[in-house]
Order: structure tokens, then C-alpha cells, then sequence
């Protein structure tokens, strides 16, 4: 997406020096823009961790991308699998709940494991980042287009009114690679000239809606609206809601969809006011092994400090201001689990289709897709 | 109650003084413990507006206390209807949504109306202020009790496990002028032994759980756990919540509660998860003229600016962080409203009730309780 008038996406591989991987740093935004170089393992595992990059396809890709840097390290006495497997197990361990990471690292891995010529190996897995990070910029676009055919549906049943969309945490084009998921169809309906308006939850603890999508939206020229984490409900009972759309990390087999925690208090509100609710997602993010999501998707726990303290801009500097008093307990689940059955539909690169498992299980052995 | 030993309430007359109101300054907690003096009406309404004093039951106290004010300034030229007509309507312009405040302030001017010794108005103004507050300790002891059953049921059928409740803002002793409303069962459970554990929501915009009850339930040793607004769907999912307690700022004849913003997603939450969900409060805070809450109790806006800024401590001082785009356009409802479908029961001074009308109305219609 274009940064005042510049073209991004969130990581790529440095121009100049191909053993080195940019990626904008989002633990600075919307305050300072700034861009960090990652050049071994270790960089993209704190990284991620840390949350300088996030975001389900995000981080597969800056997954993919560690396999690559690991690659490098290879000489003619590694043993390349243990080599590998060892890597891609350290990767795979920083962020628990989203798909996307562990499913990019086993392919990679899957890729690699058979080569014995490091050169070639290193070739092969940059192939795959490079082209894993084409083929989720191609899924956000199918997603936009499949979205905006609901966006235009809403738009026209309001006879072009302005349609009032709500959205949780950031599925972005920051947490994607570029265009987004939910922001996917947003743009474009936004350049068809379509009246939108955004209602973006701040999203506690770590304020990715206040931080990235207030920032993305307004980047684009997107009129939104910031709000708390607790609004959402009461916009909705006074009809100043049209449409909820949220991303996923990781989806289940039944529909199930893990999601920023806090996606499931909407979802029950939006279904209490009966306001359709959309999941966009690639289908990259589905796990077909778990059936039961609310029961088997692990929920990471992240670092209580993160409840205990908000970061922002004072006096020209980031800042950390506690809440709380010095010796609360704390608790940190960073995802819940929104059921199917509270789900209009959920929208992949592949089409628009009920979040149920017939339709789902279609979508996976329609080899025609 | 005790802070550090020492027995307290929120709202006090100064010993020494007795045209001098005083308040814990609760802008300040859980960082700093100071009271504030307040001096004259419109020390009273800026201690409202800025939420210096905040939580219904208070406010009416308040409210109480600068009509007492109001009529230390009345002179033998002073025309004291018109005066304390005045200064009423100013006090209940402040904040439109709790009713306790405007109760307050109608009912010290009724009394008062038809007085006309300067002297005397301003003792009948004391007393009635005090009296208030008599009743409103009085009422949250009795609503202690009346709570007090159900957590001991909730107790009695864990076979005295850990009874988990999640609360919302603070509807402690803080925003009451003693006891609380929520904390009231609480505190008398704790007291007598009862094993249990408070899920504390932070309650953006302005942390009330983070700030006020997280110090309040510390202070008095009940355990308690910090989490984020967005986490309650989650962890009634994962049957980590037995009881939602709530307060409420106003309750219409149908028993729909108007509460913080987010009370709604939590009652959402708890129906779908069949947690017990009720709502403490003194029958104070019921406005029978209104029938159909969400349409027609006023939610009050608050400036935009509260959603754009956290406050809190950093380097030994209160300190405000920006967390999003300079430019972001934010919006701020104070409440919402609870539909009583979400309503297991009203814990009130006169007993628990249904949240129906024909409950409600027996409530007001016998004199003999």
C-alpha cells in the first residue's frame, strides 16, 4: 500500500543485500515509521515474538523468511535436517495461536528437507517466502473482491448511505502482507467511491486497532471513527452498525474462528442486533484437524506486563504508563474463540461460504478450487 | 471501609469546618491517596465532571452536598427559590445518565422550596445531605446481605471451591459512599471466609477497574485478577466464571440497566455461557418513568479526548499517553444498556428482584418495605 505516495508491503528482502529481511517496525507506529532489518533466526523469532511483526499471514511469512535465514547458516558440516527441524521448531514456538506460522514452516520444511547443496537449499527456501508472500498478496485481493461484493450488497439495501463498518484488532494490510483482509474490501469499496465509515475498536492490551488500523485507515483516506473495546455493543443496539468484519487466526473445521480476544463479545452482539458478521481469512488459515474450536484451539498467554502498562506518545517520546496499582495480578489470554454459529459467513480467497462443515470440507477436497 | 487502618468514606463533612465538603480524590488512585476540599457549588460540579467524584450512589451524595452549599450562600436578599433552582439545574447538567444525582438534588429542593430562614435552609440542606448518606450506607449493607445469598449458593454448590465472579468498572465502596454496591457481598463473603476470586475488567476509557477496584479489593485482601475488557467472553467460555455482578446507573420500570459501556457485552456473554448475571443497586437508581431503557435513557458523551489518551503513572508521576494517529476522530459513550432478558436478578436493599416489570412494580406500589 502506498505510504505517503511510496509503495510498501509489510516485509520484503533488502534491495541491496539479499541475506538481510526489512519488515516495518509496527511496535513504533502510528508515532514513528520506521523500518528494521532482521538478519539471523534469532532477529525473526524476537521479532515476532515481540510483536514487531503480527499478524496471522504476517507472521507466516516472516516465518518462511527465518527458514530462508536459516538456510544461510548452512555450510558443507551442518546437518541440514536437524539443522532445519531445529530452526523451524524454535520458530514455530514463539506464537502459539495462529495457523499460519506453523503450517508456512512445516511446508518450508517439507521443501528442504531432501536437498543436501546449501546454495541450493538457501535458493529453494527464498523461492518459497517469496513466493508464499506473492500468493497471500494474491489471496488478500481475491478476499477483497469476494468482500466487496457484501460491502456493495449493504451499501445498495441503504441506497448508497454511508455503510458503518465495525472491526476488531488489525487485519490489515500491516498483519498481511499487503492489502488485508478485512481492510481488503474496505479499500477497494473506498475507491469505487463507495460512502464507508469505520468504527476501529482500540483493541487492549496492546491497541492494535488505536495503533495500526487508525493509522492504516487514515493513510488511505478512509473516514473511521476510534473507539473502546467496550463500545461496540451499545453502537450496535442503536443501529450504527451495518456490518462486523474481523480476521482470523486460525479457523476450525466446524467454522470456529480464533481471533483477537474481544472478537466474540462482538460477534454476540452483532448477532443479538442481527448484524451480519464476516470472518475474512485465506484459507491458509484453516486447521482441518480441530473440529472443536472453543476446546482445542490453543489460546497463547502473553506477558501479564502488557495488562499492567499502556504504551504511547509523550512529549515526543514512546512511553509506558501503569494502570494499576504496583501489585495487581494480571492475566493475558491474547485470542478468543467466536463459534460458528455466530458467524454470517466467512470470506477466503476462494469465495464467500458458511462457516459449517459441509461447506468447509468442499473447499478442501474441491481440487478445482 | 479501612485503608491502611484508618476508616473511611468517600464523601465526609470536614470536622473542623462545617462548610467545607470532603472527597477522596479518586483521579488520583490507586497512585496517590489525597482528598480534595471542596468548597462552593461549582467545586462540586467540577469534582463530578472530572469524575474527582464518580459512581451513582455517590454523585447523589454530592449532589447533596453542594445544594447544602448552595444554601450557605443564600443571604436575607437572596431569593432562595430561584437560587436553589439555579444551582440544582447546574449541579444536574453534569451528568445526565445516573438518575441518583437528579433524584438528590429534586428531592433537597423540595424540602427546601418552602423555607425561608437562610439559617434554617441551610441546616434542613445538611441534614438531608446527611441523611442521604446514611440511607445510601444503610442501603448497600442490606444489599450486601440480600448478594451475600447468592454467592453462597454459588459457594455451597462448588462444594466451597473458589467462587470466581468478573465485575465491571467499579460499583465499589469508592463510587458508594460505603460497602459498595457489587463489593458489598463481597466484602461480607470475604469476611466470613468464603473462598473467592474477582475477574476485574480494566473499563476503558477512564480504568475504573484498573484504577479503583483492583486498589479497592487490594486494600481489603480479597484476590483478585486484572484483565482487559475484551477478556470476559473468553473466560466464561473456559468456565473460569461462576457469577457477573454488576452495578447500575440507572434501571428503568422494566428492569433494563444502564451501566458502564461494556456491561452489555459481559451480560451477552454470560447468557450464552448461562453464567448468572445480576445487577446490584440501591432502588435509588430506578427511574419507573422509563419504560424502554435502551431508547430512552440518555447516554451520556464524554470528551473525545479520554479515548485518545491513557492515563497513568510513569517515573513517579501521572503522566497521559497518546495511543493513536494525532488525528485520529474518536468517540465516547459513557454507558450502555443492559436489556433485562440479560438479567438473572436486581440485588437491591428490599430484597432480590426479578428484572420485569410486575416485579419492579410491587417494589414501589407496597409501602411496607
Amino acid at each position: 500500500m502506498l505510504i505517503d505516495g511510496k509503495s510498501y508491503r509489510s516485509i520484503w528482502l533488502d534491495e541491496k543485500d539479499n541475506t538481510v529481511v526489512c519488515v516495518i517496525d509496527q511496535q513504533k507506529l502510528p508515532f514513528f515509521f520506521e523500518t528494521k532489518e532482521l538478519r539471523s533466526v534469532d532477529d525473526i523469532f524476537n521479532a515476532i515474538k515481540d510483536m514487531t511483526v503480527r499478524g496471522a499471514p504476517l507472521i507466516g511469512a516472516a516465518g518462511a523468511f527465518g527458514m530462508y535465514l536459516a538456510a544461510l547458516e548452512i555450510t558443507r558440516q551442518t546437518n541440514i535436517r536437524d539443522h532445519l527441524s531445529n530452526a523451524g521448531r524454535y520458530l514455530v514456538s514463539c506464537r502459539p495461536t495462529a495457523v499460519n506460522l506453523s503450517l508456512a514452516v512445516h511446508q518450508i520444511y517439507r521443501k528442504l528437507e531432501n536437498l543436501t547443496d546449501p546454495v541450493r537449499v538457501a535458493e529453494q527456501a527464498l523461492k518459497f517466502a517469496q513466493e508464499l508472500c506473492e500468493m497471500e498478496i494474491e489471496n488478500c485481493r481475491k478476499i477483497g473482491e469476494h468482500g466487496l461484493k457484501i460491502v456493495e450488497s449493504v451499501s445498495n439495501s441503504k441506497a448508497g448511505e454511508t455503510v458503518n463498518i465495525l472491526t476488531h484488532c488489525n487485519a490489515g494490510w500491516l498483519a498481511c502482507i499487503d492489502y488485508g483482509t478485512v481492510t481488503a474490501p474496505i479499500y477497494l469499496a473506498h475507491e469505487k467511491g463507495i460512502s464507508l465509515h469505520i468504527w476501529v475498536d482500540e483493541t487492549r492490551p496492546k491497541n492494535q486497532g488505536a495503533r495500526l488500523t487508525a493509522w492504516e485507515l487514515g493513510k488511505q483516506g478512509v473516514p473511521y471513527t476510534l473507539i473502546t473495546d467496550n463500545a461496540g455493543g451499545h453502537l450496535m443496539q442503536k443501529g450504527m452498525v451495518d456490518l462486523v468484519l474481523v480476521g482470523s487466526d486460525r479457523t476450525s473445521a466446524s467454522g470456529d474462528v480464533a481471533n483477537k480476544i474481544g472478537t466474540y463479545l462482538k460477534a454476540l452482539a452483532a448477532k443479538d442486533n442481527k448484524i451480519p458478521f464476516y470472518a475474512l481469512l485465506p484459507t491458509s488459515s484453516f486447521d482441518i484437524s480441530i473440529h472443536d474450536g472453543i476446546r482445542d484451539i490453543p489460546v497463547e498467554e502473553r506477558d501479564p506486563e502488557e495488562i499492567m502498562e499502556v504504551e504511547g506518545l509523550s512529549e515526543g517520546r514512546l512511553r509506558s504508563v501503569r494502570i494499576c496499582p504496583e501489585d495487581a495480578k494480571t492475566a493475558n489470554w491474547a485470542f478468543d474463540v467466536t463459534p460458528a454459529r455466530l458467524i454470517t459467513g466467512l470470506i477466503t480467497e476462494k469465495g464467500i461460504f458458511k462457516a459449517e462443515e459441509t461447506d468447509i470440507k468442499k473447499l478442501f477436497s474441491d481440487k478445482s478450487n
